[in-house]
This record gives C-alpha cells, structure tokens and sequence, in this order.
C-alpha cells in the first residue's frame, strides 16, 4: 500500500503552505494582511444572493451535466457582447470552476506521459491538475526584467517537442498580471497552428485589464477555431469565487463530445450556485467599470510602494490583480515564513506567495513572490510598507 | 491534434445514453416515466433553503479547500451516532459528490495502469473515472441468480493480481440494490489485508436499508483503519442531488495528506451549497425512518410488479433504490431505446437504463436493465405495467 508516485510529486500549494505559520501568527493575536491568494474582496452583486433568497424549490435535483441552460445562454450573451461567437446549447459547458474545466481539457487532448506546453512562470495548481492527469508541464521563460512578456516565435517554437499536446496560457497572466498583445497571441498561433497543437486559453481575468488597454481574446482569432478550448470563470469576474462556477467552451465538436462524457461522469454542478449565478450577467457595465478602476487603482498603489522599497525588481502589470517581483534576498520562501512567525510592525504583518511554486525546472523563482493586490488601496499600502519593513530587517539579519 | 485514447475508451453513459430519444419522444408529447437515472423525488429538507435563503453574505468568497468547518462537524457527529469515530479536521474532506471523492481516491492510491477490483455489475461512471485517471477495472462477477451476492473468498482472492491497487464496493449497491452481510464485507476485507490493498467503501446510500436490516460500514471493521477510505455524499440521503456535496473519510494520515493537495488545487466546493448542506443533518430520525419507508413501500412495489411479468428473472433488493433484472430479451439496449421510440400506452412509455454499461468485459448485462425505483407507487405501479406490455409487444416483434 502506497500513496501514488503522481500524488507524491505534487508539492503542497505555493500559495497555501505557509497558513499553519499565518493561523499561528494570528492565534498569537497578530494582524495578517494576506497578499498571498487570489480571493478578491470585492462585493457579489446582490443579483446572486436575491435569486437564491427567491429560490422556489421543493427537490434539489441535479442540474444538467452540462449546466442549467439559462446560465449556458447568460455566458454566450456575455461572449456575444465581446464579439466573440459560441452557441449556448452545443459550445459551453458550465463546470466546476475554471479548475475543472482544465482538468476535462487536459484529460481530451493529452495521452498519459504527454506534455502541456506553458511559460514560466505559471499558475500553479497548473502542475497539480497535471500531475493528476498523468501528464507533465514543458516550459519556455518569461521574466521579471521586461515584465514577464513572452519570447519570440523562435524560443516557442524550439520549446515544442514530440510529446507535445497543447499549449496552456493564462491571459491575463496568474501569477505575472502581463496581458499579452495581439502579437505574443498570434505567437502562440503560429506555432500551435504550424505544430498541430491545441491551445488551451485560460481567460479568467479577462475583465481585470487596466490603462484602457483593449483584451484580445483567442477566441476573437480566425482560423483556430478546431483547437481552442476557453476555460473561464465568474470567480473573479463577479467577486464570486465560492460559487465554484466556471465554464468549457469549443467549437470543435469531438471535443465538446468529449467534455460531456466527462461531465456525465460527476453527474452535475451545484445547481444553487448555478441559479444566482446566471443572475450575475445581469450586472450592468457600469459594474465591470467600477470593479475594473478599483483593481486599477490598487495595481497603481502596490507599483508605487514596491518602487519605494531597495532592491525589489518590478514592473507594472497591465491586467489581473497579481505582480510578481524578484525580492533582494536569495531564498523568499523563508523570508515569507519568517514574516509570519518572527515578524510584526506593531502586531502586524503580511503573507506572501513564494515565487519558486510557480516555476517548473527553475531556480529563478527562488526570490521572487506573487502578490495578490485584492485589498482596499489603504491596507495594501500598508500591507506593502510592512513588507519593505521586513525586507530591510531580514537582509540585516542575513548579512544581505 | 487527437482525442485522447483515454477519452476515446469512455463509452457515452448507460444511465444517459438514450436520453435524446427520450427528448424526442417527450417533443411528439409523450410522456416518459424516468427508471433510468437515481434521482430520488423526495423532498429536500426545508432546513436546506431556509439556511440559504437567511444568508448574509456580501462577498460569496472560497470556502477552505477541505471544506466548511460546521459542515465537517456535522457530517463526523452523522457518523459518531452510528457508532463510527472520524475527527472532523483531520479525517475528513468536503468534496464536490462522492464522484469527487472517488476522484482523489484513485488518483491518491493508485499508478497510472493499475487497477481498481470491484464487481461486476458497478456503477458505470467508476469506469469514466477510472478512465480519467489512466487505470482501469478489474472485477469478480455476480449474478441475478443469486440476487448479486459476493462470491465466495477464494473467488475475490483470485481476481487479485500484482496490478490491484485497491478493492472498490458500492454498498448497498449502485446498481443492484444488494446490502452486503458482514460477512460478505469481512470476506473482502479478509482479501484486502492479505494482499495489501486499500479498500474504498462506497456507501452513498447505506439509509435505504429495508425489511428492518441493520446496515454494516466498513469503517465498523476494525483492523482496516489505515487501508480504509469512506466515500459519502447528501445527495440520496436528503434528496439533494443538486447540492454536490460528498465527503471523504479516511484515518491513514498519509492518505488526508495527498487528499488536502487535491482539494487544495480545486481551491474548493460550492460554499452556498455547504450552507445549506450543514443545516440537513439537523433533521430528525423520523426523516430518515419516513423515507425509508417510503422506498421500501416502493422497493415491494417494483418487486410485485416486475414479478408479475413472464420470464423476468429478478430477486428482493434489501438497498438503495435499484433493481438489476434480466429481460427476456437479447438486447436490452436496443429494447430500451425502442420503447422511447416506437412504443406507448395511451401516450405513456418507460426509460430503463440498459445493463451492459455497469458490466467489464462481460456480455451477461446485455438483456439486463438497471431500474431505478425512485417514482412514487402509483406511477411505479404504472410504470412497470408499460414495461410489461413493451416486453410482450416486442417480444413477439423479434420473435422471441
């Protein structure tokens, strides 16, 4: 009797090992500011909460497998409005979170022993779900010192091999907030489409995109049509991360096929949550607006007080609300457990996410961090003045 | 760019496969009497919506990756008024159904091309997951005949080989309805010490237990605490389908270990859903006894009926809300789906699920069909005669 050797090489979570020593911390009365994980803070519109408070229902059936209808159709409108085509009925499928809808992904187009092709940095519950999957990451560089932009067609390209499946990318980017451009998405085209590869577009942040700038979605790209699968999400889109809600969609009929028997098999998702949230794309622009300027207001916030602080190498991430700058110490996961157990300005602290989970293969990550900015603009700047406190405390002690 | 082998190898579900023509048959306006799927009509317990519907919440944020805390309290003290200990922090997980549960068992215990051994017939989607998770089944078989009881040690003990990596059992039994003896269960527990396999116990629907039968847990063996893994879910025991919340329980430290970091790279369950599930197991045991009673008045229903008709080989299940009879017919499939097509009476036809999907590498489910007895008497009563005069229509059809 054994735990399996695929279980065995999932590390525990870079953005949640450190809690025992944060729920000691806050035992010992400390106040924690926690930077560390994606949960932002912002209010559910109470469209979710009034349908489910007006819920007239005697037996809670399962739902579909491939999710209430009102909710598929509520999710292709909010494409449509984007310009971007999928049909209700037969091209999305709701699933449990943006999670699930990559783990029915990966199952479709990778053999066991395969590999999905993705940059480094990279979200990483990627790795688990791999890992759960019997298959492997592959991946090309980005880095810190040109704000994490992906490399030139060429470096892609030589980093496809024989065993490639599919190439994975978050845009805008967990963990880095780079929002690519038209042109680093057309990269990835052209070597999906020359290497026959799937892409697998993880949009999930799509609504968290700051200086006016404009998404382009694969989705709004021609000619892909048979190889792109949209995992999405309302988590962060409606502050509704709980609901568990996300969602699958492809043109690609064989594929879609292929979706379903693995949404017949966990027979259905919550159908309560379903429900409050088909009411969430009632929401009016004017919401997405305002969500949208908060974020921006505190992207703005954490690049101007992490530019205060010695050392720290950063750049200013254009979407998502996550920046990850290379700290001036060598090793940040010790830093960030330190923070948490020996460490306070006056009682308090802050809890980082460690860079080196979000690396495969690579060193780099060793100290750098992931900073969540899903605070108000107040506590983050205090939150961030706390964490160059620390930094000037730790080198000290570490002859830095 | 393929579909995966994986994939591929899955076969559309049994218990949904024929459901198109059972949308068309209800398009031309008839009406379908639904014995294919384990959808229980029963009532939720208000407890579920009037907690829902006092919620006060202003950010639907995740719920911890294990789970709500007052839902694991509740769910251990389920288990502590049966008599069974599990430590609500340590030893249980929150999981989206037991279909999720299953899903981190397997992955947690076994290599990619092991396999799982449990009986023939089982429940069709251990196969697609199974499938997902790159094993496959392997099985010892049981029969009508004797009302699908175990086979006897040596028998179990054979169907081991070098490539088992645990014994799975649905008990009572999805789709038989058989209620394994505590001999039975020791017998498989017997061979799983000896062979050294971990043993996940299925128990989703040990409260329909009837004719007054006291329904043995595994985690009632003692002797298997570090091998056993309990699989369990609200969905049958409070009509909550819809809810997709199960749990898993199990005491091996190693094994929570592996299962938190599965849970941990979902991020969570529905947190609604959790609410509201925390307030089910306030109800009383006279819930339990009315439903209870309700299935065993329908369990002697489809019993009675199903005896009355000519050459149907069937047997008394003592569980759950299934019955695993043998047509006499060659082809069950096609009967089932010739009864949504090309029969009625006065307006009215019946969905089965046909046998050969919860069968491996076995021909006998061919002219058997998995009923699921979740239709109040009267419509069962009804149901079942429909059933009977299909079988003699067709019958003479075929020339059988």
């Amino acid at each position: 009797m054994n735990i399996s050797q695929r279980v065995q090489e999932i590390p525990y979570s870079a953005i949640r090992k450190l809690t025992p020593y944060a729920d000691e911390a806050k035992a010992k009365g400390k106040k924690v500011y926690h930077l560390n994980i994606g949960a932002p803070d912002t209010k559910t519109p109470e469209e979710f909460f009034y349908a489910i408070k007006n819920l007239d229902m005697k037996t809670l059936s399962y739902a579909p497998s491939i999710g209430v209808k009102e909710l598929r159709e509520q999710t292709a409108k909010y494409y449509k409005n984007k310009g971007i085509d999928f049909d209700s009925d037969k091209e999305i499928i709701i699933t449990a979170g943006a999670s699930e809808a990559l783990l029915f992904a990966i199952i479709a187009v990778s053999e066991i022993g395969e590999r999905i092709l993705t940059c480094n940095p990279f979200y990483s519950n990627y790795y688990t779900i791999f890992r759960e999957c019997g298959i492997k990451p592959q991946t090309f560089d980005t880095t810190v010192e040109d704000g994490y932009r992906l490399p030139d067609y060429e470096t892609i390209k030589a980093s496809v091999t024989e065993q490639t499946a599919a190439i994975l990318i978050s845009n805008p980017s967990n963990p880095t907030g780079a929002v690519y451009t038209e042109d680093e998405i057309r990269r990835l085209v052209r070597v999906a489409v020359e290497e026959d590869l799937y892409i697998i577009a993880d949009e999930v942040y799509r609504e968290f995109v700051f200086d006016g700038a404009k998404f382009k979605s694969f989705a709004e790209i021609e000619g892909i049509e048979d190889r792109l699968i949209l995992l999405d999400s309302i988590s962060k889109r409606f502050g509704a991360c709980g609901a568990r809600i996300g969602s699958i969609a492809c043109k690609n009929k064989e594929l879609m096929a292929s979706f379903v028997k693995l949404a017949t098999a966990r027979l259905a998702v919550a159908t309560v949550e379903q429900i409050g949230a088909t009411q969430l794309y009632d929401v009016s622009e004017e919401y997405f607006k305002e969500v949208n300027e908060e974020y921006q207001r505190r992207r703005d916030c954490i690049y101007n007080e992490l530019s205060k602080i010695d050392g720290v190498k950063i750049y200013k991430p254009e979407g998502a609300f996550y920046i990850m700058p290379q700290l001036p110490i060598e090793d940040a996961e010790d830093f960030a457990k330190w923070m948490l157990t020996d460490f306070d300005v006056d009682g308090e602290t802050v809890m980082i996410a460690p860079g080196f989970g979000f690396y495969h293969n690579s060193e780099v990550g060793r100290n750098q961090a992931r900073l969540a900015f899903v605070l108000n603009v107040e506590d983050l700047k205090k939150a961030i003045k706390i964490l160059g406190l620390g930094l000037e405390k730790y080198k000290k002690l570490k002859n830095l």
